[in-house]
């Protein structure tokens, strides 16, 4: 069992930094900076749009050649830098400079990280006010850095988790994420930063947050889009001197960065726009896991679903309305779906068998709809594939700012 | 160019009713009867669902039985008859002996169309009332016929297209529809029912709707969503004594049927649960129409999107990121975006080309985005596939509507 705590103590050769240099206009923290005083070998996962930003298509860039060496991470809020042209990617470019200037290094090892509105240019006067100011309060400000990078979160995300190896040394991975809207499976509006100070080969950090990220922010769902800017990336000092030796260390490693990246995705999902209910989706039987993915994420995504939840209302019909447009084969009377309260099975109330509702009581399925999380589980009566969504409900609070996002 | 009214006078051969017969709570239409003097040739698309309602069951195999010589269609609000077990088969299979024995003809002779809410079962003192009503009702009662079968629908929906053969003869094409939720292509909580007056073979029938709805009540999208007992039905008994004898007599008849179609369609969009805007989405110089269509579905149901255009918000971003994430090999930089008010491309403003918004003036943008109708064109820059979907805004109504709807 691993132990994911909520806040963020130190990493050894890392700092971070939370400034406001203008880009928000109510004064909130808004441009952040992480610093490796080593460098770091560095995976990432990109957002799988086909419209990318400038700053993710210069990070895949420069990963190609310095994934070895990565020293910093830059992240602006308020403009995407995306459908920016020539000038945005200069921009990126121009910022990955500011910041190398000031850590003492070259432009390729610093990473920039944008969220925001698409199609809005950097304001490099701001940004370039931020780096000075970041750069000036770099320490062990993780909680600030994770503040500066919300956009329409309403709290900051961030997390940590101390392990031992088999020898008894201790390293920590951490990480600071953002949500909130475009979220959809293979990531969205959605920016992750992990670090440790365990030592990783390039491949181990690669592998390991595929691993990490596919059971976790690929598995989150808001709205259903994705983003032009999704981006989690993963840096490993070794300043904690800690190598991973033993297949059982990188095993306890790979355990430990999943449960980090799942407590950090479900956060984000909590926090989504205007949510009110976090909703986990299970789907088993399936023909195979794939089939499984589709319907969950076919039953995450639907307005009637997720409007229902928001309702509180035990609407069996939907789910299962949901499932049978996912475009896999079921077969309707062996469906069986539960409802319970919280993030298991424990519980569970069934709704629906042999092509009909159950005789469960109304009041039952009232009072598990009443909870701040619930699990649906449904089985599909057909093999062995099974998969998860974390989703949430649809409020009036999510069209309030979508609607009003750009003004 | 057809001419469809907002009307139907007379179908010859064909009469409607709509009654109240408690289905719904505040004495309004609940319950619609349709029927003919003679057989009819019939042809009838039905939701691809894989959880189909007990009535699209039995319909289906009616029609493989007797497509010749349908004779009545009896629809009822409230229940869906969906997820209803052997009951609900039985159910069906009820409704359509009672408006048998009524009309003087065979159960298999009477398709039932049913909407409402999944896995309630259909009353049956109160449907056999409706038939016993419905039958004393029957005449030229189209509008009443249209308003029964409503359910968050705000008005009826139907009209009529009289046409002229070559050797000068005359028939009429006549439809009601309902929507208004779970709305996506390949059908949805949507039905539909089309006579007419003219002499149709079935394959004729079944041939001229399927092209029909195909480029009408297959392009539309409300909310994604896709309904357990979507059908339309096209009804020929050729009361009006006319053949469609020479290839222009059916083409005329397509071109009438298609428009016909294609009008009701949109109506159901422009009645959608909570919508404010009517949104065609055109996408053109894509790879094959196929990519198209799946562009415009993308955009279509991004949730984001939707709540852009309830705040008039000319988000550009938005739809180019929907169009990104649509499974199509797109170059961001041969992307051409333009919104026009209305349902054509007069006037069409440029708001994104070569990777990055043109200068477009904001206040151009906001005044075309004020309009009820707005036409949004994506062209893909990369071939000749193109394709449209209606489709509408994401409002607080719709969340309103559907948080509350089973209770």
């Amino acid at each position: 069992m691993v132990d994911v705590i909520s806040s963020i103590d130190k990493v050894t050769g890392f700092s971070a930094a939370g400034v406001h240099c203008g880009l928000k206009k109510n004064g909130a923290l808004d441009f952040a900076l992480i610093v490796s005083d080593y460098d770091c070998a560095t995976g990432a996962v990109f957002t799988t749009n086909r419209v990318k930003a400038a700053c993710v298509l210069a990070d895949m860039d420069k990963l190609s050649r310095a994934a070895g060496r990565i020293r910093a991470v830059a992240i602006n809020t308020r403009s995407a830098n995306a459908c920016t042209g020539e000038i945005g990617l200069q921009n990126a470019q121009h910022t990955a400079e500011l910041v190398a200037n000031k850590v003492g290094c070259e432009p390729d090892q610093v990473l920039v990280l944008s969220t925001g509105v698409i199609g809005m240019h950097l304001p490099m006067d701001k940004i370039a006010c931020g780096i000075e100011l970041a750069h000036q309060s770099l320490g062990d400000c993780w909680q600030e850095a994770a503040a500066a990078i919300m956009t329409t979160d309403t709290r900051p995300k961030y997390a940590s988790v101390k392990v031992t190896t088999d020898s008894g040394q201790t390293y920590t991975i951490a990480g600071i994420s953002k949500g909130a809207g475009m979220i959809a499976p293979n990531m969205a509006t959605m920016l992750g930063v992990i670090v440790t100070d365990a030592a990783l080969t390039i491949e181990q950090a690669q592998q390991t947050l595929l691993i990490a990220a596919d059971v976790s922010y690929n598995r989150i769902v808001v709205d259903g889009d994705m983003s032009t800017n999704d981006t989690v990336s993963l840096l490993a000092n070794g300043a904690s001197g800690v190598q991973l030796q033993t297949a059982d260390d990188l095993v306890r490693f790979q355990e430990a960065l999943t449960a980090l990246c799942s407590h950090l995705a479900r956060e984000i999902v909590r926090d989504g726009e205007g949510v009110t209910k976090f909703v986990t989706v299970r789907v088993t039987g399936a023909p195979d896991d794939e089939s499984a993915r589709r319907i969950a994420n076919t039953i995450a995504t639907s307005a009637l679903v997720k409007t229902a939840f928001f309702g509180q209302d035990a609407n069996w019909g939907r789910l299962v309305a949901a499932a049978g447009r996912a475009g896999v084969p079921l077969e309707p009377q062996n469906l069986r779906l539960w409802i319970a309260e919280g993030e298991g099975t424990n519980g569970a109330l069934l709704l629906f068998a042999a092509g009909m509702p159950t005789d469960y009581q109304e009041e039952a399925a009232a009072a598990i709809m009443r909870n701040d999380a619930i699990t649906v589980t449904l089985d599909c009566g057909m093999g062995h594939g099974s998969s998860y969504i974390w989703t949430c409900d649809l409020s009036h609070e999510y069209v309030s700012i979508n609607a009003d996002y750009r003004t």
